[in-house]
């Protein structure tokens, strides 16, 4: 059993082995986003506001928030935009920059204990960021790569991985608190990022026993019908242990793939969840009376 | 690399590892379906040879034909649904009978080599149906109960499956030419049923090497949006190495996520299958220009 918890001021979140699966609301991030970053430079925050309010309404448990505009202040940006995002929900956060100095600024103003996201395994990162991750009990995103860059290696993402864990307990922070991102890649760019992922996770629960996120939009990168990649990836990345993913909960496809796999992985006791979210008879597919494919393949054990 | 050869007078399929999925419609099979029984036991076949070209119309690439009618001349009947089939459609038949006498009446009639489904554990199954499937040359499913029954044991079912691959042996059969079906119970029943599956098919693929297939439906049994959950289930499957299925493929949420794990699980080269089938821009999620989440996401290998 891993446990990361995660917090609000008044709510937690639980990021753990055959628990539902946590979905982190993606959108609150500038990057791609040209008019969302004009505004948030100039200090108009109503866009996050209503992502915020939009994909906790959607479902999601935790929410990330990255304030990533080249050339602004970033430290002030992601701090306030937190701020706000706090003063509106009550779901936990994912702190998200590479600007090491935002996430410090952002962490000190956080009510609660954040997802700090993310640490690498550069040596500058890992000796930044871990000391105020245990200065501020929080849990942080390791992402598994180096100096050296990104490895197309399971085995060397996974070396990784495990370094960053080391390194954060020598700083008193249990691996409980570390949830590792095995870095997803485009598919369309790289047929094996799927199979890749999958064994990665696989040993990063059953090794090195810590949980795993990913940023999941990027599988479907440059690819039609892309939610339904995203959403068979982030399925199939269940099934082999994937705990969280930063995603984004307001695309159907994506969400229900995801509270399909938490059933089919034994993660929905009773596949309550699942009835609940599609009980209206109405709905598009929705059969009460389904028919079995040969009355011998129904027996349970003789 | 285990190939499993299927094929119509004209046409072959190849089950494979790194294949594509092989999709094998599931709709020819009266159980349940009390018109098409009425109709067929009364010699009309009409709905018969719709259901086949719609099936092969949506991208089935194999069909199953079952004629299990209580009090009918099954032998008669599946016999002549199987000429029916192949006398309209070229792509080759799984011939699906729980009555040995059926079988064999439909596999003398049958041109091409067949798959024959099914065989059991059970003795009397064993030592009758593997005789003929060896004089035909045909291809086998081989289901994992036997005279005991069903087991909850993801292990015993192992153990159940290797054995009739040994049997089979023991008629010239050789294991290529065996597909196992791991069992699916419904998930609204059984919990772990998913996941029993996954850990058996992992363990068939790599440790008996040999091919696999599900009637996948039954998975969803009795859940509100069941097409989602079948989708999911298949992708999941995929992922851990399973190789065909019976199953609906004009359920567009089904053959979308076979289609998807194709793509993930690097078994569509170039994504070439999924882009051919998702290239009109104005379809629903088509979207050629994505967002990255967090540009050092994107990097390849440093």
């Amino acid at each position: 059993m891993t446990d990361t918890i995660i917090s609000s001021a008044t709510k937690e979140v639980v990021i753990g082995f055959g628990r539902p699966f946590v979905m982190i609301g993606e959108k609150i991030n500038p990057t791609g986003r040209k008019i969302l970053a004009e505004e948030m430079r100039n200090g108009d925050f109503s866009r996050v506001e209503k992502d915020a309010l939009d994909q906790v309404a959607a479902g999601a448990h935790m929410l990330d928030v990255n304030a990533g505009i080249p050339l602004a202040d970033e430290p002030a940006l992601l701090a306030k935009a937190v701020e706000l995002v706090q003063s509106i929900t009550d779901v936990p956060i994912s702190i998200d920059s590479s600007i090491i100095d935002a996430l410090e600024a952002a962490v000190a103003v956080y009510k609660g204990k954040p997802l700090i996201n993310s640490v690498t395994g550069e040596e500058e990162s890992m000796e930044r960021v871990l000391p105020f991750v245990a200065k501020y009990g929080a849990a942080v995103v390791a992402i598994s790569n180096d100096d050296t860059g990104i490895s197309e290696d399971p085995d060397v993402r996974y070396g990784v991985a495990k370094r960053i864990v080391n390194r954060a307990a020598d700083h008193g922070i249990p691996k409980d608190d570390v949830v590792v991102d095995p870095l997803v890649m485009p598919i369309g760019a790289m047929g094996t990022a799927g199979r890749q992922v999958f064994q990665l996770v696989h040993r990063l629960r059953t090794e090195l026993g810590v949980n795993t996120t990913c940023g999941a939009s990027n599988v479907s990168f440059g690819l039609p019908h892309r939610h339904a990649v995203t959403g068979g990836f982030l399925a199939m990345a269940i099934s082999h242990g994937m705990t969280s993913a930063i995603m984004n909960p307001m695309h159907a496809e994506v969400k229900t793939a995801v509270m399909a796999a938490d059933v089919l992985n034994n993660q929905d006791a009773n596949c309550a969840a699942w009835i609940r979210a599609n009980r209206d008879p109405d709905a598009p597919g929705a059969e009460r009376s389904g028919r079995r494919r040969g009355g011998r393949r129904a027996r349970t054990s003789g």
